[in-house]
């Protein structure tokens, strides 16, 4: 193995990356060092790479970038049981405690402790990374990399839409970047009776069609609360699954949440907003959900599942490919909305 | 209207039906008077028509048999605010009293003064058959006579493949009728990860791999546990959805079962029998439920979203049509195990 | 049985009531007509006292005020089969559809046509009031006129703990008025580990301790972020239940909540206000429930359950007893705060 | 630290046990070393003792016995973070592997490779017991030695009880040996509405009535169907806990069981039995689940709240004492029937 590997990291306190020469990723006794095949970008590496507010209180450059991830197990501390060397794996980007209330009671996604990789310590993007044992998710070895890359992201949308209850139901997506967009992919996985989806970039809201949705809606040019509700029958829907963030979004998707309906919410709103607490939860009996990364490791083997059934087909969410030493073209392109998930290859 | 009509009726204690002339029914004030356009022939009514022992201790002869039932609703009780006059209605089977403990805390499904159309009071075998309004389930108008009169049968499968979690499982259907084939289609619908299913009869495990199941095991010429498991990877099944009644099955299911799964019990066994309590629930962890016909109305409502969403397609379901004049014929066919539904049409 | 009858009524599009003679109420074939044994005060009757924007938007006077309410069945329908005359009865205030989507799901507590007694049609400030049947819950005839009077209120309380997992738990109240304490002796009733209350009246203050609180804090006098932190060892709560509406209460009871806890919301806010959404719910994967009205007739039984265990003594709750005719003095002491539950007897 | 200490061991594959001098234990890097203060007997203890059918199948002889053990940690292996030095602990006595799909899915309690100290490796009657760190549950330093030896075994019981939902609900508890005893004050805790008991033992059922039990019923002198439906107005319970695995028992408890009815299962039969599985299960709509161990560790900190909550109060469930060389007679009176829990001091 090599001294040194190619990196992507946030060099300083600043807008932008930069590609570096690292050491080796160290690997303590019950980690494993994984060789990186592939790794995408997703919307929490643009709020880094641009540097906003959120990125400004979190991260303490330099790290590497970068946590969805995968590829091949090539070295492992003594105490590893599993993953075995040569396993073909995807990663869990959250390092959890193992040891607080919530991972001693089966939810480790809300580990008080937890540390995401390519944010509190050393990402993917870049040759090698070094992640528990019990962070490496193993794959069948004839997945395409193009998929196993995005079960980490594809987790978000599988936990969301499985916080309710969709198979048979009216069902409206907000938001329909890739997250968003896979998320559809779940909910007409599970026999829901239509969804409904909205975005503000028209690429995305193509993407929602071939995804599923039977009504694609931009709020720019259509009245958003009509037009659902004149397609279900002046009812709305019964679950609102929001992936958007945006006020408006969440506006429209309560106002359109019939009564006794549940709301699963993934979307980061930029801050606190003015909100008809009454309207959409009280009087509603909204049941709401707030989303937090994904189940460890029910969403793993709930995903698991649905691609193994052939139920969810998620290359086409893959639209642009990149080396690691294009990140800032890579970049660009994501940040542009016109785009389904783009990967690195190192 | 006329005052007579034909009508299938179980005429004395005794095996047999009989085709007679009975006067048109009387509807009170809270009651629909359908126009039947379809009724389709169930289990049940086999044992009815054999006079088996069930039946025996049931039946209170004369009575019109029948309880599949779909047709027009041509007259109304003055209290009836809804269907209107020429809805195009399926009928719910359990006439319930809507003031006991389970009726009044939305359980009506369990309700303890139950009575069953064709069983309890006078069914559908018939032109036309009276009954409470709240038990006529308005169809769009174009919705294909034969999947309307399947709607109460295929409320089973519904109940049944519901009262578990499916959707990205491995789940096992023992016993492939018609519900039993029905149950495989709502699995597939809701994205399980695989399905397996058993019967003792080649036609109706072709029926099975049909509606989606992968593997569909005849315990006749096949070990069903060794089967199951090695295409499980030596798992066995998440789910196990019971709809036979023969304890044959229901062994082999729990077998299959794996730890912490959930098994619904829809078939009836022929008495009590020797149970691995232990094995198959203690000690495994099992959750178990035992289903009762559908819920009022929540299954209707889940049934209606999945043919709506065209999720489930139940028109292969119906195998032969009968004139009702031709209903010892029909039972026949039925009785063989080489059908599906059959369908008899005034 | 007299032709006219005493009844306090909303006379005008005005602040205030009276006090007047009205024809006895017409009941239905479906209807009971209760003579009125007594009758509290609820904060909706206070809004509609006051003739607040709230009230003005939803009341068509005339009508009779008050909607909870207990008496004696004194006449009946032609079809009804139960109660009986000469029954004890709680009211239940929502008289629901049975023919919506919601009613025919067990979930008449948000029928799409609800009509609430003493708002949308005459209430119970008065001798007798006719209400359909199936509102009439039958109590043992010892129970107690005051905690009879209760029932409907209490619901309330019970509805919105149970929709939450309370026993084992810690768990905070925000809002002490009369559902609020009796929230608090729901929750001590079904075992939690410890409860916490707030309140900005010391009156109801007191009354939460008495009811079980182990701290019961002012916001006024204390930072009740702080006091909840240090007696919960910083951790905050799993479950909070709020009763108050209070936007700033509201955000404390969100802030004390632990992630992944459960938060029942029954209290309504003064309209949209300023909702940290993201701390509150999405980053904390909050599950939210709202809460409206009684499970119908869930609820109902289990308030029996816990009024008949003497596992909730509901009788310290009421603090003031007055004449139907001394209306406008009860009305100064419910407004007042410094009261539990005032009852009128016609 | 000694090098030998005093331990109780199965040495050999015939009835009885054996006062030793041991080995003190070994402990790994993840692991702790418990100096035991005490340990109590459980039932599975005499199975063990008196070499039956199942001991035979699953004991490997020399292993120490007894795994229901709290004491101090007097060392740790180089990795443990917690517990620390000095902790009064209780101990989880199911050791998982912590990579299977239970354990992770938040379901260690049925880990494919659980083995369990006193049972599958060494446990606790003896002055020193070697376990992992995360097998040890730390104490408040002043809980009393009674209460926390029980803490494992007070898991089963709220294990089983808080699998339904008893608040306000009528509970019948099959079987009152310290299991169900404990049972039925965490269901007494939890505010039901009434507690009814079964037991072959006058002692165990005046044990049973001093823990809550409205009713206490012995097979052996009263019908207790006819009793217990008497007792609920003929309805029946809601919930049943069933604690025997007395086949008769069984069958009791599921003919009381409500329509619709919940039963959580935790006493093993003797053997599979013949079950009458319609009526019990199918035609009732039960639900029903298996129980095994304790939730690892959700159950633990539900355990924690009640004892906290001072809800259930477990000091007179302990009945007999004995010096941890007196196990002879220790085991004497627990096989009697007349004791509660006996505890073992080294």
């Amino acid at each position: 193995m090599p001294e040194m590997m190619k990196a992507v990291i946030k060099p300083e306190r600043a807008p932008g990356l930069r590609l570096t020469s690292a050491p080796l990723p160290q690997y303590g006794p019950t980690d494993v060092l994984v060789k990186v095949r592939a790794a995408s970008i997703c919307g929490t590496d643009l709020h880094i790479y641009h540097w906003d507010k959120w990125a400004q209180g979190r991260i303490q450059p330099p790290v590497i970038v970068g946590h969805e991830v995968c590829g091949d197990v090539v070295a492992r501390g003594e105490m590893v049981a599993e993953p075995n060397l040569g396993d073909f794996v995807s990663l869990e980007s959250h390092v959890i405690c193992n040891t607080c209330q919530y991972c001693r009671t089966g939810r480790g996604h809300i580990c008080e402790r937890t540390r995401l990789i390519g944010v509190d310590r050393d990402g993917g993007f870049a040759e090698y990374i070094a992640i528990p044992a019990q962070n490496a998710w193993v794959n069948p070895p004839d997945l395409p990399v193009e998929i196993a890359v995005l079960q980490e992201n594809f987790g978000n949308a599988v936990h969301t839409a499985f916080a309710t209850d969709v198979t048979a139901k009216k069902v409206l997506v907000t938001g329909c970047g890739p997250v968003g967009v896979m998320c559809i992919a779940v909910v007409k996985a599970a026999g829901a009776r239509s969804i409904y989806a909205t975005d503000v970039s028209e690429y995305r809201l193509r993407m929602a069609r071939e995804a599923g949705a039977a009504l694609a809606v931009n709020p720019k040019t259509q009245d958003v609360v009509e037009t659902v509700r004149a397609a279900t029958d002046g009812e709305g829907v019964d679950v609102l699954l929001e992936m958007s963030g945006a006020p408006s979004a969440i506006e429209q998707g309560f106002t359109l949440l019939k009564p006794g309906g549940e709301a699963a919410l993934l979307g980061v709103a930029p801050g606190p907003f003015n909100f008809d607490y009454n309207l959409d939860i009280v009087f509603k009996a909204a049941k709401v959900y707030g989303i937090s990364g994904r189940k460890l490791w029910e969403t793993w083997y709930q995903s698991r599942g649905l691609v193994r059934a052939r139920a969810v087909d998620l290359s086409p969410l893959v639209t642009h490919r990149f080396k690691l030493e294009e990140y800032d073209e890579a970049f660009e392109v994501m940040a542009s909305g016109e785009s389904g998930k783009v990967v690195l290859f190192p």
